[in-house]
């Protein structure tokens, strides 16, 4: 009745890259010219190649790399059995059990969760091939789109013109962004350029009082379009308070003001703002408490974070369950990650906000044609896979970059990017406020 | 890359059938001697043909005939598209919004759960159809199969035997079983004929001190072997404790000892032995009070309660989100369910329990080679679809039992069934000890 196809991966190719980074600033510091990520190709049989991405640091690579040699003689439809490669990894492993440093601003830090980031990047890759070789859009692999198009936010940063003098790097165009007047131009050009009608703003960088009016100006000058405030956690349950009372009737949500599960349910109980996070849960085992002490409102998904595109629909499917809302997180990442996005997004019933995403940051990509923003939203794509197509020349750019550097930026690292300009700058203590 | 091919779906078949059923006694009354099943056929514009099956009661054929109209001009891919359509389906249906009589042991009733057992066979079928079409087995649409086969239970029932005098039926060969020595001899036929080594008693029809014996009979015919009994809720809470108590030392667990979540939660506060339910939890709704409560330990899933087997795959996510077992329910089915719940199982991890099935007791079927159980387990098929095919000689003459029954068939009722042995006969009020 059809063609007989053979979905067994017969090679994955692993690419680290770096790619230009904008000086964007969060409570930690300042991000780095260039930042790592990997590129995941896994190939079949028949000669079909599925993308995916995810983080590239020299963690992610170490585990990534036997993940893939355990993958070829898989198939790419043995999506299930992806996790049990990643605990036999993790047993192989034993340097990446446990508690690990996965980096950046994600919560408790355990191996768990850089399998599970390990994981997307296979599992997007597998998704990618599997709907080129069965001529079906990855979100139909996942039950089929319910939307034609999802709805961004624009990610303002607070921001420095350029990198510190003297540091390699890539020139933008967005200028600087260090006040209430930088952020609301910032906005405008987020506007103008894509569309975008909801706002979120990284805090965490200025005293509270200072990003308190910064979203003041946002709703002055965009009234009624929805504004988040995201400190990372930087603020004390006393001084979150504060500012949900000061801002409470304009913010759509405050997204992780206080650090770990206990703050913000203390928080939640004091304001009537729904609290959104991607930092005390960021796994299934951290659901029941916050869920139970009603701690967030909204969960911010990432496929990176959650192990893939189809946990990240039973995310979604816990949340509704439990009366909780769905939104979505974004770290650093290329069009891969954000067709991904899209597709998942595009399937999940009662997506009520606009997903995070870095994307307009990036000037730099390995597709052959960017992703576009019209309207703040993205089309849907229904080409086989998710719809895009790697540029080798752009991607082999970006790798020699990886091979060339001394190993100072292939682990992110936004504290020493800040001590470059303010020497003897360490990460701060939380709360800083 | 790939042939192109139409997932349209040209043509939806719906044939009512009613199947031969033993006099299997249960807290309501006693199963009538023919069943209402309705098989769901979906035909797409290559010619490929699905099939689903489910609940043929009067009720489910009234919703199931707008849903099939709707589903013509849809793709089976489109799986998350069926749960618009059955909204749509109850908005234009009025008659069937709000509280219906959905009949049967499955708790509340109401016209979301009469939707989504409609949507259940909807759902499978389109799998069978997407899969043959795409040359992949239904659980490679879930995510591939996590074991090869997947492990049931035998499902003991007391049981006259024979079906009332003068009331047309089938015979069977399993003989009466009213009394301990009745249910193991019971027992004994279904390790001997299927391998079983898993045994659950339908319970809620003698007092409980008997059915207490007869598990003691059991415990004692098979030590070490899972045991289980369900009274559907016929039980007080303090009953259900006595009984908890006295069976603690050999039961796997407690099925919907008590009638509610409320009661539930009462009856395993006060014991040790895990609590079961395919009663008090049988909707999305349901879970957040049960599982906040501590009401249920393991919840009995059932594609056909809860929508499909990509929501049983929810469900399971969200029990394991929250520390609660899986295992799966049964009413009265054949082997297209069968087929189907084997697939989805398959794909569940951390499915510790064996799975119900009433499947023994169906003489007969609509398919043209029966599925087997080998040592108590149902093998995970690898061919494209369900792996099965319909018999449409079988069929006919099924769903000609249908059209030439005056209608006293058409809608199962244990109750009016248990009438013509005892008139007079009502659903006894619970708890009913």
């Amino acid at each position: 009745m059809t063609a007989t196809r053979d979905l067994t991966i017969t090679e994955v190719r692993l690419t680290p890259i770096l790619v230009a980074d904008p000086p964007l600033l969060n409570t930690q510091g300042v991000h780095q010219p260039y930042t790592p990520r990997l590129i995941v190709e896994v190939v079949t049989a028949d000669g079909i190649t599925g993308v995916g991405e995810t983080y590239g640091d020299t963690k992610y690579l170490e585990l990534a790399r036997p993940f893939a040699e355990k993958l070829v003689g898989r198939r790419v439809s043995d999506l299930n059995g992806l996790f049990v490669v990643a605990d036999e990894v993790a047993v192989d492993g034993s340097r990446v059990s446990g508690q690990v440093d996965v980096g950046g601003l994600r919560g408790v830090q355990t191996a768990g969760k850089l399998r599970l980031s390990v994981v997307s990047g296979f599992e997007v890759a597998c998704l990618d091939a599997l709907g080129k070789a069965l001529g079906l859009p990855v979100h139909a692999l996942l039950g089929g789109k319910v939307r034609d198009s999802v709805e961004y936010s624009a990610y303002l940063f607070y921001k420095w013109a350029d990198h510190p003098e003297g540091v390699a790097a890539e020139k933008d165009d967005w200028g600087a962004a260090v006040d209430p007047a930088g952020v609301v131009e910032q906005a405008r050009k987020f506007k103008e350029r894509y569309g975008f009608t909801s706002f979120k703003l990284k805090g965490g960088v200025f005293p509270p009082e200072e990003e308190i009016a910064a979203i003041r100006a946002l709703a002055e000058a965009f009234p009624g379009h929805p504004l988040r405030l995201d400190p990372n956690g930087a603020w004390s349950v006393g001084t979150s308070l504060k500012v949900a009372d000061a801002l409470g009737d304009v913010l759509e949500y405050l997204e992780d003001p206080a650090l770990g599960t206990p703050a913000m349910a203390e928080v939640a109980a004091g304001t009537s703002v729904p609290l959104a996070t991607n930092m005390c849960v960021t796994t299934f085992a951290e659901i029941q408490e916050a869920f139970t002490k009603g701690a967030v409102q909204v969960v911010l998904s990432d496929h990176h974070y959650w192990g893939g595109l189809r946990n990240t629909r039973e995310l979604a499917a816990v949340c509704r369950t439990f009366g909780v809302g769905v939104s979505m997180h974004s770290n650093t990442h290329l069009g891969i990650s954000l067709a991904a996005m899209t597709h998942v997004a595009s399937t999940v019933p009662g997506l009520h906000h606009a997903c995070d995403s870095h994307y307009p940051w990036q000037s730099e990509d390995v597709l052959t044609s960017r992703l576009t923003f019209e309207d703040g939203a993205v089309r849907v794509s229904d080409a086989p896979g998710l719809g895009v197509e790697l540029d080798r020349e752009k991607l082999e750019f970006l790798h020699r970059r990886w091979v060339e550097d001394d190993g100072s930026l292939r682990d992110r690292d936004d504290a020493a990017a800040m001590r470059v300009a303010e020497p003897g700058w360490v990460t701060p203590a939380v709360p800083r406020w």
